[in-house]
């Protein structure tokens, strides 16, 4: 018998967990460690159980499904992401990974496949960072860029502490982070950008995923009378600020792979008949080549620096910073292989957004696999994927874990 | 005897009116129709009476101290200002021109001068409009441009309604608005600008007074993910906002006579990593002449255009709109004579803040006098005019004020 996805399973289990976690007001907020955190957990482990699986929490709260059928030697193929979500979320983001996985397993043990190694089904803790900061943490602690301790500690928006809200929820569980090595990693994902829906593609075999850089812009100039103060004599912060806005929009037109986005803004003391005297805004460079990061980077840095030599006082922050991550190219062609046998188009592609993927790559092969997003929409009610993308992605995947994990003898 | 100004008392009174008003935090919040303001004018009615002058409050609560000696006959000059202020003031803004009236009366009387002409001390309602909007509303009442009931029944900003607040702290007066029609009208105040002191000069023979042109303006372009969003996908309301901001910049700067300024501006949904869906803020243009002010609108109108144009959604709303006001010329060339006689610096020059002298322009003809603000800083405890430089502006505005009002024969 030949291993397929059970569609019908699948859709229905993301549209049952994306019941899970509404607030009175009917918006999806399954935010990490919350008690709606807790019910879809719950859901999930009866699914996991339900299919045979060993069922371990780590003390970061990482949830795996583990097959270990008789077959299976050394370290396991693992199949991740997320079930938390952002408040008013959409029914798809980290959930479809995570369900689709399962049905992975599922089919192959319906079709009597016997794999080589063990295949583990994850989902990490606190992907979203809606709560609690840095988003990508139980995946980030798993692949030991986090001591375990310190991210327990962490203080959430309401004042509570993660590993409080883990214990208090009943899932702080004894495995030490890291306990559960992946000989490869593999991540089903919607695209959450509008590329694939535009190009008409299937199956986006992720190669790369983009470097961030988040700092915090702050600049100073004098406050004046809006009528009384002649441009001559001005020394406007708004307009230092809007100038940089303006700039890096155009400099990310002309280097390739770049996008840059200033997402939040704020004047002091924001009158209308004040010339503002500080302006303070966000900027989010990301590239999936380092170098040309840099680049974006220096830009800016060069561009605040002509404001200084105009008097302004210019200050910045850093506030996240991640290197560009290279997946796995033998997996990624795995990706397009499967493609092209089940006649589906597809393209490599470049994660804008980040995932649990890149911080398993720091311990494991790993790729991603991308399906779309209508009108790019995610972190949204509206974010949608039809079912049959969603059912061809997970076919993928089910191709590219068989090849991963390989047939036992 | 020559009449000259009692510079002591005319200081002293100002620090005694600045200090009526004062917060638990020491902060001067004599907002209009305030306990604080009754305060303030009680102190006021006392100086007048004192003075012998018939005080005469109308519906609005606009004050009048009346001198009407036996030689004077006709409508009055009128030399006024106002005594309400901002949150967190300084003590010279529109206190000093009413004060300054009263110690020109009072120096007429001590000098024996029989003026042909009563002469008002006025003292408006609410010119600030920080409680009740608009602001300047007991001149534009007085002049007209506002119907007494209608602005009675102003709305605050903490749903009081200025007519009750008026009664309750004791100053809704029995007279019409308008009813004392004033021969010429004179306003003594502080620049509130950098001008003056920045060249030296002394006095300000205030001859026009700016347009303004306020406009709220709303952004729309389309929210999605800052990493997922290739540029040329993008419809980012935020870039769109600040190209528009560094063109007003530019454009004011090349045409003669023009300020603009953003002093306010909001980005929706206001978060680091998603574009920028809507931007609104608001545009403060100003000009003393007409034609120039509409040609400002104009360039602005066309910019937004252009964003039209490339698929932005865009909506404009109009918050204010005054005409630019020209001062009497004859007023502004006895300012000028007498500045020439003390051997005081003068220079023409435009109002850029709105004064009650531009609604009293509408009935009678009228000038303002000014005097050099430290660094331009008003509306803030760190307002500062030197005793010398405002005892100056007192003496010029006694001297234009005799040949305003004659000598009886």
């Amino acid at each position: 018998m030949i291993a397929a996805i059970d569609g019908n399973r699948l859709v229905a289990r993301l549209k049952q967990l994306g019941d899970v976690g509404r607030d009175a007001d009917g918006r999806l907020c399954r935010v990490a460690a919350t008690d709606a955190d807790r019910d879809g957990r719950d859901l999930l482990c009866g699914w996991l159980r339900a299919a045979g699986l060993d069922v371990e929490v780590d003390r970061i709260g990482n949830m795996f499904g583990v097959w270990r059928p008789a077959s299976a030697a050394g370290n396991p193929l693992m199949i991740g992401s997320h079930i938390d979500t952002v408040i008013d979320a959409g029914i798809y983001d980290g959930c479809y990974g995570v369900l689709a996985g399962l049905s992975v397993i599922e089919a192959f043990q319906a079709a009597g496949f016997r794999p080589a190694r063990p295949i583990a089904v994850a989902a990490f803790t606190n992907e979203e960072g809606v709560r609690f900061a840095p988003d990508m943490m139980g995946s980030l602690v798993a692949a030991g860029g986090l001591p375990v301790d310190r991210a327990l500690a962490t203080k959430g928006t309401d004042g509570a502490t993660l590993g409080d809200e883990l214990a208090r929820i009943g899932y702080a569980g004894p495995f030490e982070p890291g306990f559960l090595k992946p000989h490869a990693y593999l991540e089903l994902h919607i695209e959450q950008g509008p590329v694939m829906e535009i190009e008409g593609q299937a199956i986006g075999a992720v190669e790369n995923l983009q470097g961030i850089s988040w700092q915090r812009v702050t600049i100073g100039g004098v406050a004046n009378h809006a009528g009384t103060t002649p441009m001559r004599l001005r020394r406007d912060a708004g307009v230092a600020a809007a100038r940089t806005v303006a700039f890096l929009d155009q400099m990310a037109r002309g280097i390739e792979g770049a996008v840059a986005t200033v997402g939040t803004i704020r004047f002091a003391p924001n009158a209308i008949n004040v010339i503002p005297s500080a302006a303070e805004f966000t900027v989010d460079l990301r590239n999936p080549d380092e170098a040309r990061l840099k680049r974006q980077e220096a830009a800016l840095a060069d561009s605040l620096g002509g404001l200084r030599g105009e008097g302004y006082e210019v200050a910045t922050e850093r506030l996240a910073r991640f290197e560009p991550v290279v997946f796995d190219p033998a997996l990624v062609a795995a990706i397009e292989q499967s493609a092209a046998g089940r006649q589906l188009s597809c393209r490599r592609m470049t994660s804008g957004a980040g995932h649990d993927a890149q911080m398993m790559a720091r311990v494991a092969p790993a790729a991603m696999i991308f399906v779309p997003s209508r009108q790019g929409i995610s972190h949204n009610p509206a974010e949608y994927t039809s079912r049959d993308e969603l059912v061809a992605g997970a076919n993928v995947l089910l191709d590219v874990a068989r090849s991963a994990c390989g047939a036992a003898r």
